[in-house]
């Protein structure tokens, strides 16, 4: 099962380190750490193989991987000489990805988009590709009567105006390209209900939005321990120092406004209620490729007695990420092969804010992945 | 259903915190905060209401509960005044204690303890009568071969020396006078072969051992969590600093050693393998009821990439006890009545070391904990 | 040395502390924790004692003490019944307090406020009142001509327009009925040309800004030692999170703004370049009286090796900032009496953002302020 | 000022870097981050410059100097390609390595040391050798009574039998060649009454003990703050977490002992009182050269109301303790030059457990060792 990989956002952190890591476990080079689908309980025959993987994508930016691989090695997030060592392969990416097109109406830049995967699933035989956009974070855009509907909204595109953001404009052409669509950042994408509609009448399965690769991984564990326990959370305050390329858009109010709403929502639907306290992101260049996170967490217990606990999280973005992204490609293809259209709900243990009302308890969240793997994979749910 | 609930260092401060709860939470002068079996998902009839629970214990100090309560309000463990708000109450329990037998033969110690059971259940017209052991953390005992062997025990306890503990002489007392046992300590209580062959003799149900309470219940929720995510968990180091009387005996070597090793046991059982780094005990007296604990775990991701996270949890030992001794005198009672026998291994919720094998993710104890409840509220497991 | 202390905000929770504490003290109830006049290092006949001072103020609320210790009981603030010990001498203080003026022009409540503190020093019969400024952080107020020129600025308080925040106005009142001024606040007080030039013509000393008492406490420590050692400090971020009166207020973005620009200003005096990061100040009402600041240093090492530290202060603002009420209200007084006039550069050991330029490192100031003292002593600088 | 530097441990972690360092700082590669005698307070004609300082040592293993720098290298503590670009420079530091010797009674050792140190010298024409100790920290002697008589330690030293560590047979060595000797560890080195006799007889000085590079670093400015601020330390407990090759030998309990007492001294000296708690040094192999130190104070401030504060230190030892030996040879040599002799108690600023009874507050050492400086470069002391 050949399957594509098409990154929007290809010559990014997460992308690279994606690439470089899917190129350095097909060699074995390196321990599929951080891959959730080579655990014991979720590999198997369903999912494409990591030899099957092509990638290419688009970006905005022309910095070559090679670049953006030595100053990921520099930061310590890659080991030194692994991006010579799939020298070759990393040369084939290269050689694959496109610029993001910038001219004509934003049906123009769609058509190009289109163009572009049907191009590089014929080139390489492909049986599919998934999209997958791992590009920086925009703002939420303003509303647009169109969003809410598909034969309006490809009028729209037909105009000057822009009335989707990028995000969005590559779920349209992914749609349009019968390819499934993962959204790894808390962008738009495809959460418009006209881009559902196009998905449906193409048949095709989307995931997202918002890689849970920190913070809220943290609170979709200990949430649910407070609720299991009974203990009244008071306050959860945190702060999220980042650098990098996210860390600089993030700083953006606009952009940092819809992270942190994706952020706290786990505790008010985990705790069935909004405890005090918010979340703040701060950027700081120095920090690089990682993150640092302080939460604190105050509670009452048995007699209302107040405590507290406290936890830092030093990350690192995007080898939290780049696996993640390995594993929703992989899962999002065999899904599918399998038929599947409309949201992949099950996929919810990857995501902050998960499509669907699944629950933001990471247990629960993982025993609904693993059964739907188990399906995929033709056996009975475990 | 009249339930006795005799507590085995009944003048300590996690026995006088949950005595005087039970009465505060019966008087309506405090909300359930902590009780895991007032949540939604557990409360139900088959289990012994509040004001259905009946206390009772021994000690081997004679502290009048009214002098330890001021002590733990001083501590702000108790609100001010809310010992003085229940006054004729505390006074029954009160009346209700009894000195720990310290005369003759252990079998004359344990026929004492038989008696003052019996006459407790008769005298306050109790259906049953659960032991719940909250004393002081005893060393380990040296091994036996009576341990193992019901005749060759009853035997060594009509003479002179010690062959058990205190805490199995009082599961040896509790399963002769037809009472299910607790232990919420790390120590042997009814650990031992020949104890469950007299459990079973007595067709009674038992659980431990050693109340998850602080920094292993968060190990519980943040090692499934390296687990699921397939991160390499390279060094876990913990520190715990308690002050109070549990400090002071754990920081004695022997006892300190059972408690490390509950301590431990979670890491290696639910990651596969056991990380580099130790548990540590302090006593601290200044920090009286509370406790801290500081934990550093260092975890590799995708292509080996150095992480790191730390937590400080500062809990009230007392205040995060005394609840689960309720839930779990109300869940072994309920037990009990619905006719389970031997180790109660669906309580493993509550536990550092459980007994049984099934395993340490809270996520997955308390879906066997809710699949449990719900058969003895006759429902269909959820 | 009969001295009054006449606190501007004399029924929040510093005042409040500040009075009873001292009450306290004198009746031998309590140590002199805090206070760092109470040092062998700085005792001596200079300073007024303890059971000299006589305490007024004004504040806009009608809180009664009684009831404002009552809640700082309630909150771990005060021990439970130390009000109830003082009780008579703490109604002597509450007859003392009166309204701040509301009424006329702001030449009128200036009027109004001079007589008040000449009658409190007329009728408790004192040798001199010190006004110390403990009410909540205002915004900075818009410049104004008048700040610059005394003659200008009598003009402007006779017209309806206030051109000065209420904390300049009590310093303006202060100088008139010839009281030394401190400010424990970061708010504008007599930090303007035209109020140094009035306290010049009456030769009176003042003092401030902002009590330091926490978060930039640490950081006059912690960033002389990374400058002594020749670390290079690539950025500092921190985050205060706090409750109370003072938290809401500054939840405000423009007392924020005041506050966080006198938090920085440490780190750019003492290092000589301003790392990266910021300081931010978020309220969350739970955390009452207490606040919690996590600060995050990173910092290179020889060869440039990146290394960090953090650290988290757990402060109850009241019980830190209270002694030093005291300490300045007689350090203040002892100068006055010595003959001392304008700013009061020797005392920056207490304050944020003191006045004058003697640096910002804690141990340099501690020997400017021991030498100071000994001076005021009579005997040589040690 | 030609200056040897020879290194006892010189194929060690820090003395490496010393070397690695040095030697790039001589050729603009690298800036003097972390090297406290390049800064602008005590810079100057009197010490030697880094251009004039030539490297030697002795070491028990044979490890090749660029082995341990690539090792350092792969573990983030040296730049990648540092040792390759100063190549040539190492190969000369290289050959003048020496084997520890380790034939014969500790006389002939001793007289094998001072052979090296003799022809060291000679053969590069060097003014003056100062001997630092890096080597690994060694458990306490057995106390002897030779230790404090030196004419009884030259016939002990004849026999078979070591009554000295290694640390004091160089110590002895050094002296008898007549070079300076400072201890960066806290091993017994020349804490001994009768090698203090011998560095008299040769008209030495030397210095010590124990390079303060971490937790004890940050004791030596928050012991001094809470001090100053009158606040009372009820409870400060350490736990220091550390790999490395020092981080196995610390594990040795006698090891540890000698540690842990030195890292207590400052905060019973400094505060007056030793408040509650320990400090601990745990191995945690995978933390390599990298040591986290975390620490909790407790503390009372005004009325007792107990507030805390917890720090966690990540630094690298070698980065941290590899200037301060350029540091102290420099210092130590000039000092020589400048015709001192005995204990250099102006020092302390460097050592956890300095010579002398100089207090241990960092401002204060630092205000004696910038005097000290300045006399050495012949002004009058600022």
């Amino acid at each position: 099962m050949r399957t594509g990989v098409w990154l929007v956002g290809a010559r990014g952190s997460v992308a690279t380190t994606s690439v470089i890591g899917a190129l350095a476990l097909r060699a074995g080079l390196t321990a599929p750490t951080g891959c959730v689908t080579e655990l014991p309980e979720l590999r198997g025959p369903a999912l494409p193989g990591l030899a099957d993987l092509v990638f290419g994508g688009h970006d905005v930016v022309a910095t070559p991987l090679t670049k953006r691989a030595e100053a990921l090695a520099a930061a310590g997030v890659l080991p030194g000489r692994l991006a010579d060592a799939v020298a070759p392969e990393l040369a084939d990416v290269e050689a694959a990805l496109r610029p993001a097109p910038t001219e004509g109406t934003p049906a123009d830049r769609i058509a190009a988009v289109v163009d572009d995967l049907t191009t590089f699933r014929r080139r390489h035989g492909l049986d599919r590709v998934v999209v997958v956009n791992v590009a920086a974070t925009e703002p939420a855009p303003a509303p647009h009567p169109a969003h809410h509907d598909l034969p309006a909204l490809r009028d729209a595109l037909a105009g000057p105006v822009d009335v989707l953001p990028p995000s969005s404009r590559y779920a349209y052409a992914a749609f349009t390209a019968g390819c499934p669509y993962v959204d790894f950042t808390p962008s738009t994408g495809a959460r418009l209900p006209a881009l559902a509609a196009l998905a449906d009448e193409h048949g095709l399965p989307y995931a997202g939005h918002d890689g849970k690769t920190g913070e809220t991984l943290l609170k979709s564990v200990l949430a649910p321990m407070f609720a299991m326990r009974h203990l009244a959370v008071r306050s959860w305050s945190g702060t999220n120092l980042l650098g990098g390329g996210d860390g600089a858009t993030l700083a953006e109010p606009a952009a940092n406004a819809a992270k942190v709403g994706s952020k706290q929502r786990v505790l008010a639907e985990t705790l069935g209620y909004l405890p005090q306290g918010s979340t703040r992101i701060d950027y700081v260049e120095e920090l690089g490729d990682f993150k640092t996170a302080w939460d604190l967490v105050t509670f009452a217990g048995f007699l209302g007695t107040g405590m507290r606990m406290e936890f830092t999280w030093h990350g690192c973005d995007s080898a939290l990420a780049a696996p993640l992204v390995l594993d929703l490609a992989r899962l999002t293809a065999a899904a599918h092969a399998a038929g599947r259209r409309g949201p992949l709900t099950e996929l919810a243990f990857f995501f902050k804010d998960p499509l669907g009302a699944t629950g933001h308890a990471l247990g629960d969240q993982w025993a609904v992945l693993r059964d739907f793997v188990a399906g995929l994979h033709g056996g009975a749910p475990r």
